[in-house]
């Protein structure tokens, strides 16, 4: 009987990995532009870290997480996100101290959600994401925003919609919650039995409910926007004075929440407006999360991030009908024609390879028509044929298949013809 | 309180990580000349892949597995290696029906093991390794071999011991087992436990066994090199004509065993022989498994592959001394004077990188002093300062680190004068 792969997850296979493989190298070549250094976390974290850094009245913690003990009764959860672990690490390893402030990290790699298992939705998933601690001045903002929104352009993504709001600091927030309290309060039996609890608990998050959505309270709930103080205006202003310096459009959205109590300040989504790209259209989600390094246990931090989902990335880039470049053909492919002359291409592949040349050669004992066909598939730029007749007067052909061009060239000089070829290019 | 890493994993920090950037990166290049391409597998897997894949009998399966039910009840777990998984999704996706065969693969990623932790033994651990699935030709056995030893070497690694065995066909290890057990089982009440289950279900792993290998039946335990047939010998010796030809040095050492069913032929280890290593030695294994796919469910189907560490790769450059090349320098630091002027260079900062210049600016508020500072951290090669009176008068002044010479440019000219520095180099 056969294995199956587990239920939500996928394998990337070739083909369809180099996409990956791309945004990836992109997204780390952005990253070493704006200065954002990479930190690997464990895949796993003690369960507490996301119950205090992720919220335990989310349904991240309540729902999604793989949560299990080791063999040494210790409660661990496969990480749902990357922040917590991020700033974890920031306390844990005091970077705090270092000299060069801000920290700015990023971080790339799997995330796992126990989530009903859906079109583009996956129980692992792979996020790639970015954490700036230590600064407070919303020219970093715009810098995080700007990071995001350039990787997708330079992916080749033009209908993209970047949503900002604020939450405002702790003042305005306190005033916020109040006021929607006193909104809710009366009616409150009509909502869910989550939203009855988020009243006292969380009552922004009853902002986010996809059961009441649309009540009529919903639309007439007080504005966050209303309840900035100065600063935390002041603030928003920055920030959106940057972001049309740097020439990014956006929205206001005052619905825009996150319902965390350290979140602040920042909040933005980056969504995609292209045609049939699903009901889902968030791409990316970050924002300003002052309180957490705290949370967890560390002195008050100013911290801002966002994380986006390669998955949804790739969705939206075959959205817009956008194919990125893969697979261009390998350098040269060895066919060889007798036992000696295939024995001895064991050798010339090699050289060809550490010279720096893409090659391959037959492992299946193939016919020479057979070889040639396998150097189709592999879109060889050059095939090379050996015979033992060759071989006994050190020679080898090498046709060039755009062309159809051949030539007959030393064996000893045969990795220097290709070097050759790659000072024309 | 804070919150702590979970024990036997590890944080990866900048300083660090690029190491590991670079492994990988090299990794990704050799694949790509010897034309093996990725593939990503979930970092879960059923319980029974392993079990079955990599043997009930091993110490991974009985003792070091992250074993836990999801919240759906199934048995899932954290892979302990990266084998078993590839066949999986080689069987489950039907690459065997592939036109191109070998099917060549590789993947990279973290691995689970509950062990104790000591210097250089994680429970999590990153693993690089290639599977060549589809060929019974020696000649991809030295491939996947010499793929091993030249990452390594390009590293610039010396110290390299490369171990080669054979383990032979299924006809020759029936023989050799029916000697190993006339052998031990006059005097398997000297050995321990373990060995004592052993002799009748895989009389192999007695020779594997830390505990009582300075037994003297160990000694003269007979070798597969004795019991190897005509098919396995000639096979054996194919190898070894192809690693000479491919000027790879090798011991052949008949103790190197592994000790599951579906190995057979080829098995090899490359081992640090750096001084001051540490008792560990093996760098990366691997091995011919021409039965694992039928374990799994699937047609037979040859395969070779092989596994490295990452870690031990790290360990291995750090016992030779080898420094790797990282951190060079940004390429511009943006330093200010005013309010107008800092607030300008949020805009000059975004054209520079997405020019492909790397460039850092200030985002503490702090002197012109300490940028200064900041900049040198940051091993800036050139740091531009920009003041208020430059503003209006749309000019720049542009300081090389190196030479200490300064020249002023128009705002407008700004990133061109970069672009040209790049020209000159």
């Amino acid at each position: 009987m056969s294995i199956s792969i587990p239920r939500g997850t996928q394998d990337i296979l070739p083909g369809e990995v180099e996409k990956w493989q791309l945004i990836e190298a992109k997204a780390r070549e952005l990253c070493e532009k704006y200065q954002y250094q990479e930190i690997r976390t464990p895949i796993f974290e003690h369960t507490d870290l996301f119950s205090r850094g992720v919220g335990d009245s989310t349904d991240i913690v309540q729902k999604e997480m793989y949560t299990f003990e080791d063999r040494g009764k210790r409660s661990i959860t496969l990480r749902p996100e990357g922040t917590a672990a991020v700033v974890r690490s920031f306390v844990e390893k005091k970077m705090f101290g270092l000299a060069g402030q801000p920290v700015k990290l990023y971080y790339m790699g799997p995330m796992f959600r126990y989530e009903r298992p859906q079109a583009g939705r996956f129980r692992q998933f792979v996020q790639f994401g970015v954490e700036a601690l230590g600064s407070n001045d919303p020219a970093i903002d715009a810098e995080v925003i700007s990071l995001a929104m350039n990787l997708y352009k330079e992916m080749g993504l033009t209908q993209l919609k970047l949503i900002i709001n604020s939450l405002g600091d702790k003042e305005s927030r306190t005033a916020h919650r109040e006021a929607l309290v006193n909104h809710f309060k009366p009616r409150i039996g009509e909502f869910c039995h989550d939203c009855q609890n988020r009243l006292e608990k969380n009552p922004l998050r009853i902002l986010d409910c996809k059961q009441d959505r649309d009540h009529e309270l919903m639309k007439t709930a007080p504005s966050i926007l209303e309840f900035l103080n100065d600063f935390s205006k002041a603030y928003f202003e920055k920030l959106q004075h940057y972001l049309t310096q740097l020439d990014i459009p956006f929205e206001v959205d005052a619905n825009l929440v996150r319902g965390l109590d350290y979140y602040n300040h920042t909040a933005f989504e980056i969504m995609s407006n292209a045609e049939g790209f699903g009901a889902i259209t968030t791409l990316c989600g970050g924002g300003r999360y002052n309180g957490l390094a705290e949370e967890i246990g560390g002195p008050e931090t100013p911290g801002i991030g966002f994380a986006l989902s390669i998955e949804r990335f790739i969705a939206a880039l075959d959205a817009e009908g956008i194919e990125l470049e893969v697979n261009q053909g390998i350098d040269c492919y060895l066919a060889s024609l007798g036992e000696e002359a295939k024995d001895y291409t064991v050798g010339l592949l090699q050289q060809l390879r550490l010279a720096g040349f893409s090659a391959e050669r037959d492992y299946l004992n193939r016919k020479i028509k057979a070889q040639f066909k396998a150097a189709d598939r592999l879109k060889a730029k050059y095939v090379a044929i050996l015979g033992d007749d060759e071989l006994k007067n050190n020679k080898i052909n090498i046709k060039n298949m755009a062309t159809g061009e051949q030539v007959e060239v030393d064996l000893g000089s045969f990795v220097q013809y290709f070097q050759g070829l790659k000072g024309e290019k």
